[in-house]
């Protein structure tokens, strides 16, 4: 069988890591985790679009700060966001003049990023490497729903995009390695509910994940958590549910970064968060750094992006997904 | 000085490369050279969004074929467009069932693709890696101009999208080697107007040929041709008149793909073409064919891209672009 499974002999480690939030973020069960936060999500700006890109851009500056680094130290970025054109992070990371690639995966660019930065690193090509991403509740609303002012009244099934940038820099130095990665395959099951994207994604995640078990020598149970970003609610529950039905069986270690960024309770979220920003500022909020701190030996993080637009849905199409794998470790060892 | 060209222990080889394009990109200069084209650019689909992704489809199913491989064959693809969500992309290529990146470079797409795709093989990540954009005028003009029903007059400077897709597949076996590759940096001179791209990009070019030509050995004189995509008219005198205040002359060997696609004085296309598949259809239909016949022994691609969005610029901001530089070589040695 092909090989599928990406391994390093340069094994990346993740140096830095800064994630910047919104107002309800901040109010949310991972509030304390979070390096920076706004108040009125404004960020200083007088759009959503240039909020958004200052989050980017406060995220960037942060990570390389907290690496005790200078932006000439970083070979090249990768970052990339839901806007149309990717204009959070075109704005955003603009004055950092530093060589740029854009990528899209919709809510996976997280892991697509940290994939990517890890496969260059990897690979020698670069020595330091940053990758980028974010979302915001009101650019996203506007551009794939409905003008906040609208004021229109949201699904049960409903996921509620995250305000929030989360950046990552990999390299040489630190005490998280990335072990292991897959890159996901498009995913098109049919479902064509824009209200319901964790049911539109949960086929991609179930088809990354029974490639990776197949190919692996590990099981689930190896995993202190196997993080998806971002089902929500109903996305998580299918997984579960079909992945047994394949003999996986990640209920017990299975957490999800949609769930983890609000609070369903009283947040009034409905199924959970989304966005690119959701996984990126779970991950650099809370999963690193509780492997830094030894709290988490090993984790699957499965970055989950939907990749249609409005455009296509209103052309009949139903939503293409795909979700993208890195394991990641305290173990530093090749 | 830091080292910014990267270059690559393990040769990339452009294996094989493909060409679609529509029937006024047939009635071009470069015409006959395409592998495939369609009348009346519907490519037997319902609208311009679907038309886009089916020649994203039947590129990546004929350099495929053209390579003699299989679909499994390939470890990744590569791929972008300018859709909004990327859509040209994530529709075309999700019958393939092949692992998928997406990328985000506007008109630079292409070279980003085979940047990246040469970095993932010459690290030693991947084996066989797809490069694949695209762009369609009607899906463009619609999204970021005008619906082609309005009829609107453009100006001087306009470019003219190219209906096209270009596809390219890298590994070890090639008669064209990826010699050099170095990442664009964001650069914003402060160029708003939606119709003069080829000035807002120029600054960006000439940002990139300037840091390689400071660190390279070679001089614009070791390039049969310096290509760049797609400035059109415009930029290209721009650049020229500009690096030559840098000391660099390209002025006997720069060519661009948006002025190679068309006939400026025949086909009514004002400044050039532009758009992702261009330098993608040029470059697979005219350029890397030449590089094989050994026609051409060094050429330097920059592939440059716009970075903005209709929403941005109806803001205030002005157009940060990009410039992806590759050397090729028909030369395969180290």
């Amino acid at each position: 069988m092909k090989k599928e499974i990406i391994t390093f002999s340069r094994i990346p480690k993740i140096v830095s890591y800064y994630s910047v939030v919104g107002n309800k973020e901040h109010s949310g069960p991972l509030g304390a985790c979070f390096d920076e936060w706004c108040e009125d999500d404004k960020f200083g700006k007088d759009s959503w679009e240039k909020a958004e890109s200052e989050m980017q851009r406060r995220a960037l500056a942060g990570v390389i700060r907290k690496a005790n680094l200078e932006d000439k130290d970083l070979d090249v970025i990768l970052a990339g966001d839901l806007l149309n054109q990717c204009v959070g992070s075109t704005y955003g990371l603009a004055d950092f003049n530093v060589p740029y690639l854009g990528l899209y995966g919709a809510c996976s660019t997280c892991a697509e990023g940290i994939l990517l930065s890890s496969c260059l690193y990897g690979g020698g090509i670069v020595d330091v490497c940053g990758a980028v991403t974010s979302s915001h509740y009101c650019s996203s609303e506007r551009q794939f729903r409905f003008p906040l002012e609208y004021g229109g009244q949201r699904t049960p099934t409903a996921q509620w995009t995250t305000t929030g940038s989360g950046a990552f820099i990999i390299g040489s130095e630190g005490k998280t390695s990335v072990k292991e990665a897959l890159v996901g395959r498009i995913v098109n099951k049919g479902v064509s509910d824009i209200n319901n994207m964790g049911a539109a994604m949960a086929p991609a995640v179930i088809d990354t994940l029974t490639r990776y078990f197949n190919e692996s020598q590990h099981s689930p149970k190896d995993f202190d958590l196997i993080v998806t970003g971002d089902l929500g609610y109903e996305g998580s529950e299918i997984i579960k549910d079909l992945l047994l039905g394949n003999g996986i069986d990640i209920r017990k270690n299975h957490v999800d970064c949609g769930l983890m960024v609000f609070n369903r309770d009283t947040q009034d979220v409905h199924a959970g968060g989304s966005g690119c920003g959701c996984s990126a500022v779970v991950m650099a909020g809370s999963i690193v750094p509780n492997l830094e701190a030894g709290i988490l030996k090993n984790v699957l993080f499965i970055g989950t992006g939907a990749l249609m637009s409005p455009m296509t849905l209103s052309q009949g199409e139903s939503i293409p997904a795909v979700a993208h794998l890195v394991h990641l470790s305290s173990d530093l060892g090749g």
